[in-house]
């Protein structure tokens, strides 16, 4: 416990103790509950807000509580699937999660509820963060077993930052439809997380990544949860018919989606059985390539067409693609992000674009302008004029075409892929710094790295490595010296 | 991986991918939004669905997403408990859900909401889907281990068709009310399964037909998932006051139904010892059993006493009845879905056939109508022209009695039965054409059928089988070999 | 199976069946619908129950069924840390549960809605029922391995009846504000237990009081669907404003809490790894600490302030504070309830008290008469007119200043510590009655006590426990061995 030993191993201490502390400052400075939940000014528009009926959070609780399980069930169970790396999946998990959710309030604060002196936090707030959550989450499935805490946290807090930027520039400037942030958040954080792993690259033959069969359904509580409460992610923050629409589409696409994933998994594999790692991760595709369509007139049908290529594009990148880019590439891909979010999401991307480009008002009614704001008519013309005496609470727009709107919702994707190349191969580089340390060779996809492993599992690998290296020996001595060896 | 090797082991693949070709094109020649979910009609009733309040998706969601959860996670990890079954357990119980959400959107809404051109979805459509996918899960619990994921897609598209005409017969032809669906999918699901595990009749005498300490944990997540939620499931479709009422009766019915079980499984268990298998599954029983007077007035203390019965002939069921069942009828029953779902479910149709019969406009007020629409006034009648007077939006009814309702309750039950051993023994034919292969003898409760499963694992087992069956062999050169047998 | 058997081994059968037959008693005879929930009379206030809309069920239920997630989930699988007693964490915690639920909806009744003649139940009496059965959860996670179900049982009866008046002295008469019941649920459940197992004092050095790898992981799914769902815990008696407040400071106070926790942990464990038992419950600890607080105006800064302090406090009583109370006063606390539950609920009485005490009606607006009833002005004085003419639904109040309110809170606080102590005190006397039993020795924190566990499971413990003790025998004539002793 020696002052060299902290500064060897205890590094992430001051700097998570530091940051909390900066939080905490920051939200004193800048942070205070907006009008719903402010008990004084809740009384504002004629006390509704003081009312359950009145107020927004009842609407937004429910599927805000789904998201979140999502962060921290969802994500935090699909990486349990590693055999010795169970406690950092879901434990490491929940730490940068919880990082990101208060660095995220601000971030995303300072774009959104900023008025000049403070950040106005409702249940709104709390969604977005969650969602934030969600990209550092993917980048973390791409480096997951190569990273430290530290560098972990770091990365949170870079990305986070580029994150919001680009999620500004793409919702409030480029004014594009993304309800389920398929491209600022799942192409986002995908790559950005194989950049961070491009830069980074280690050699990885580890035995140890790999599953177990416990592992594996462990795993599987994180991929259910993820399949059932998608609707929410991708429906969570639009409203009235849109909402009811983007719960229908999504159903109706990781429904596609997972029985086209059985099926070619099943193609693909040796013996024509089904692939674990497919059934985790690629049955969850459609809901990532449904996102920015999500609340869209793209009809069950077409979900369901999205959905079913999504799968089928998602396994055959585990099966395929995967060991290519490993290899000619070097960039290594624990969870296979890009199966599951990246290519998903440039899918999202290009089906958005497309649909927003076929919208016209005859499909859509008024709520086109609900819709893509930016197709709006300017203010002043007499099209703003006649519009707004149908609908009372028309925002004016930018006059946008459909067919430019398609163009916006493509270059976002565009932009996106590259803020998110860049930042993440800068972020790379920070976290190669030797301040930040690294994971020793033998302790690559490996919790005792930084977990005190309960005893009896070891005997269990011991005994294991036995049957694999040394089938002639005593299990129960070799046993005890691979009790010797790592313990003593 | 040649052309004989897929047709042994490939034949899934092309029947997936068909009816998953099939789905997209009939849901794109059949299926469109409903009104609160289609972006140009939302706006006909003065915009109310446009907005979050006025959409009713908000109303349903939050039940519906709990009864998501009891399908994916809680039937899925109840499944769980076979030590070596896992894998398939929960991603096959996955798969065939998959298909039924949407294959059963379709089936229902022939008979629901179609209007001679189009099916009209809406948040209670999944919901149903939903509920119809319980139907096919449960008698995926009577065939579990004994069966291919082939067959089992192939009985859930042929239970489904059937089971979707049975719930129109119950619910619109012969107007019972069965909010809980105890009768319309548990015991037409328990009843379908048993019949199909009785022509299938595999001689199913395997060791590995048993928990292991983890497995039986996991399936705890399934049972207490499914324990939580299912006052959601016995309330989704209810309305104002039954929809409150529905919640309590089904959540005390399962707190009695739970102390109940405990208490006899410990009574008639070894050592006067609990056994997880009661524990599991006779704790649910209480859900089952108040699910078609959950609605009804029949007050807390009456659920209770429900709950209390059904745990008490569930684990009984488990004890004395299963044994003699498999022995001298050859029904195999893997996860005791009559004990479940069966008795339970007969038990519950019993009940709402009673409660029915007892119930008066003293005790209902005039929520009577809606409840048993059947027995609202003839159209016409001085009766109808009255109680119109009274509720505005009073439905003709057929001027049933109380008793005469009751009777309809008693003989929709006996419907039932008929029809799901019959359709269960028409399926279980089908699923025994050789094209639909079987599961070879040694693979029975093996998920080794249709995974990879992780080689660490072998070795546990490998060294289990030593200790039972050979205690003097050298359990690595054992290991070695049982590597050998299954992976060369 | 002898009787003599039953009386070692069943006495707790006779006793669950008796307080099954005396909850139905009790129910039939003092228990009934409220009118929201009752077919005739809600139509009493214009019919507004029997709609969707007008029934206060759709508001209640998410929160509702968040906390009995939090109850059977939660505390359930937090306890399955524990290698060799994984089937009684979650399974016993199941069945006390379910005792609770009724138990507790008649004594809670009894003070809440009793009408002379009968107790009206809605939604809100599952809610506080569940609110309940934490008490006792918690208690049970400081005795849990050294009792029997059935001092469990005795336990969680004796335990409500005094919880439910400490409760209503608590809210009702000395009108105290605590929406996230830390002090009347966390530090009542945590000190009731202590006292219990300070009584109890078994000398209880096993080696099976430890974790194996995949018991960790399940404790983990406890862990975080608590953490995940705190916010409704905090909020789910909460309205309009207080609500929307109460969820936002749980949530940036568990965040807070969580990087903290990892933090110190990290700092004071060895090599600076972090340690399970932390993580798994001193993560928490920010949800108990603002509990009392949660829907005042404390701002998010404020709450991440008392989650960082919490979580601070409970590692570092997890690190020195348990080892001491456990040598010194022989009090055994096998989950750390002291540390979760204890000093973090004293943390928020107390923080509660100052928040209290700073409360004036410039922040808080008039709802400052809603959060604290009793500062209210009294009936018929000046001010109470002139408020009632500016909040029409104005109850009288006790006219009390913020500093005797926060007076009032910390009053509360030790009362409840003293009424906790005692009532454990004599709780734990009454356990330790012979007619009551106890766990033999060599069944301490052993699932072999009550439960039948399968054997392959045995094997490993066996092979585990040769290669501990005794190097040099064969692995395999050992656990015949094992086998022999334990099964025949």
């Amino acid at each position: 416990m020696s002052c060299k030993h902290f500064l060897m191993h205890g590094r992430h201490i001051p700097f998570l103790l530091a940051i909390q502390v900066a939080f905490i400052i920051l939200f004193g400075v800048f942070v205070e509950y907006d009008k719903e939940a402010h008990s004084a000014r809740a009384f504002d528009k004629d006390a509704n807000a003081t009312t359950n009926e009145g107020n927004s959070l009842g609407h937004y609780y429910p599927m805000f509580q789904d998201v979140h399980v999502m962060m921290f069930i969802g994500f935090g169970f699909l990486m349990t699937f590693l055999k010795k790396y169970g406690y950092s999946a879901v434990a490491v998990n929940f730490l940068i999660a919880a990082i990101v959710l208060q660095w995220a309030t601000l971030c995303q604060g300072f774009y959104h509820t900023f008025d000049g002196q403070k950040i106005h936090i409702t249940i709104t707030s709390l969604l977005n963060a969650d969602f934030a959550s969600a990209t550092v989450l993917i980048s973390f499935g791409a480096v997951i077993g190569v990273t430290t805490p530290l560098q972990l946290a770091v990365m949170a807090v870079c990305e986070i930052a580029i994150f919001a930027s680009n999620e500004h520039l793409g919702l409030e400037v480029l004014r594009i439809s993304d309800i389920g942030a398929s491209m600022l958040v799942h192409v986002f954080g995908a790559y950005f997380g194989l950049a961070v792993s491009c830069v980074l690259r280690r050699d990885v033959t580890s035995e140890k990544e790999g599953a177990s069969y416990n592992s594996d359904i462990f795993a599987m509580i994180g991929t259910i949860f993820l399949w059932l409460f998608w609707p929410s992610f991708n429906a969570g923050l639009a409203e009235g018919d849109a909402q009811h629409r983007a719960v229908i589409n999504t159903y109706y696409s990781l429904a596609a989606c997972c029985v086209t994933a059985f099926a070619i998994s099943s193609l693909v594999s040796k013996e024509h059985k089904f692939d674990m790692v497919h059934i985790q991760n690629s049955t969850l595709a459609g809901g990532v390539a449904i996102g920015t369509a999500a609340d869209m007139m793209i009809n069950p049908f077409g979900a369901m067409i999205v959905g079913s290529i999504a799968g089928t594009v998602s396994v055959l990148g585990y099966r395929y693609l995967t060991p290519v880019i490993n290899r000619k590439f070097g960039i290594h891909d624990t969870c296979g992000v890009h199966n599951l979010h990246g290519m998903p999401g440039v899918i999202a991307g290009i089906v958005g674009a497309i649909t927003a480009a076929a919208a016209t008002q005859e499909e859509y009614g008024y709520s086109l302008y609900r819709q893509f704001s930016a197709r709006g008519p300017l203010e002043g013309t007499a099209e703003y004029a006649e519009l707004h005496h149908h609908i009372g609470h028309l925002h004016p727009g930018l006059g946008r075409s459909a067919s430019m709107q398609g163009g916006y919702q493509i270059a976002t994707l565009f932009i996106t892929l590259a803020i998110a190349i860049s930042g993440g191969l800068v972020t790379g580089l920070i976290l190669r710094l030797p301040i930040f340390g690294k994971v020793p060779r033998d302790h690559l996809f490996d919790d005792e790295l930084s977990w005190e492993v309960p005893e009896e599992d070891h005997h269990h690998q011991g005994i294991s490595q036995v049957s694999h290296h040394d089938t002639s020996a005593s299990p129960m001595v070799h046993h005890g010296k691979a009790v010797g060896d790592t313990h003593i």
